[in-house]
């Protein structure tokens, strides 16, 4: 039970009609915000994808209708425009309800797409951000994002292809840069992302980082470099979901007290 | 009150001599992490930068010392050198320590460079990652960091000048990455850093958004180009601390339902 002083500013309950597209964070449910834990405990609906823990659903009410449509590689899942379309009904049949995202609804969370088709379609809607896992999952592995010493902008990218004829350009400007690239989503073309920065200009020796599976318990590392990282991902499984850090700060080593995942 | 059920985790607190480097969020208290009240709760010494909400450092238990060490530009402020010994002299006194900083302690705010300092010092400390200001600024004022539309990167970049050997060329590289650029403390240089993202080949009538306050009562936007943000800015006060989109994300308007600075 957390109790909060009275100036705490209320909390907004979910209305019947309403989507509120909820950012769950990295993982562990103790870095869920007030809004969230507040939106989640009040839907009657919750739509929420692959890599929402448990622990977070069990904030539902009972009799919440929880609705799985995740898009993990491989498995069958729900349509974007399924997806969209559910929420729509839901909300026009009266529910209160919460689309359930890992991380932040709008960093490669499709957020804004689910957004979008909502406000067209005459749905009242908020967004609860959250933290996003390219950030806090680094972070919490003792590698911050930006240091003074190693960088002044950091690059937060997904490794799913864009289009066919720029994919190669693209990374390779994103290289240029000389900044850290942290990325979402980029364990299944792992290969050729590493290739194409490279080829940008990035040494061989660039450090990597690879976190699977950020705050959770079966949390674990890969320290590596941009030559290396192909070899030791095939001695070291890392599952999905994985943050890759390319850069500087990817060699960066702050020793925790405790991580999240040795928390209980 | 917000009440949790039995098995959601047991949330630790901050002990004796330990120090805990704590993200704040954007700026509204009902963006908190529950990691990040429970700090809050049962720290007895509160160490803060100038953007913390009365209201988030009311959270404290009676009795805390609560230190303000504000960096605002023209004020007189701790340095960090300075920071880093009260840190390290109040866990070594048996303080139970929170660094509480806007956003989060990771992404352009120091919290790597007073982690290692700690950690030099034999001082046990935690990282609590907050939402970072310069993805739910615009998040909550209807603009996506991320849609499959428009990016496949979204760039984090603090304002601050580097070297100035490098500065030009370093926002050239941005630029030429065709990638959303969101820009940390950035009002000062505003017109460098537009003349230097327009030489790195940025259309002068690239999307701008400029939100200044995020997520608090005096949360204002304005919506621009980067040939007009000059002249926009001159008749438009945008007060610090502001956050600067620029990139095609920044034309994207959704309609909310409501404000995080709508809310009581």
């Amino acid at each position: 039970m957390i109790t909060l002083p009275e100036n705490f500013p209320t909390t907004p309950t979910v209305k019947p009609g309403e989507v509120w597209l909820v950012g769950a964070g990295p993982g562990d449910p103790r870095l869920l915000t007030i809004m969230a834990i507040k939106a989640i405990q009040t839907a009657d609906a919750i739509i929420h994808d692959a890599l929402i823990d448990t622990r977070v659903l069990d904030l539902a009410q009972k009799g919440a209708k929880i609705i799985y449509v995740g898009k993990r590689g491989g498995m069958a899942s729900s349509s974007q425009p399924e997806i969209t379309a559910t929420l729509i009904e839901l909300a026009q049949a009266g529910h209160a309800v919460v689309r359930l995202k890992g991380g932040d609804p709008f960093v490669f969370g499709r957020g804004g797409e689910e957004a979008e088709e909502l406000a067209k379609a005459g749905i009242g809607f908020r967004i609860i951000p959250g933290i996003t896992a390219g950030l806090a999952g680094p972070a919490m592995m003792g590698i911050p994002a930006t240091t003074r010493k190693t960088n002044h902008a950091v690059i937060l990218a997904t490794g799913h292809r864009v289009k066919d004829d720029q994919d190669g350009e693209n990374w390779r400007a994103l290289a240029r840069t000389g900044q850290p690239i942290i990325l979402y989503m980029a364990m299944k073309r792992l290969e050729e992302i590493m290739l194409a920065l490279a080829d940008g200009g990035l040494d061989q020796n660039t450090p990597v980082a690879i976190i699977s599976s950020a705050t959770m318990k079966d949390e674990k590392v890969l320290r590596t470099t941009l030559k290396q990282a192909i070899h030791d991902v095939k001695q070291n499984a890392m599952p999905s979901p994985a943050i890759v850090v390319v850069g500087a700060i990817a060699a960066i080593k702050i020793d925790m007290l405790v991580k999240m995942s040795d928390l209980p």
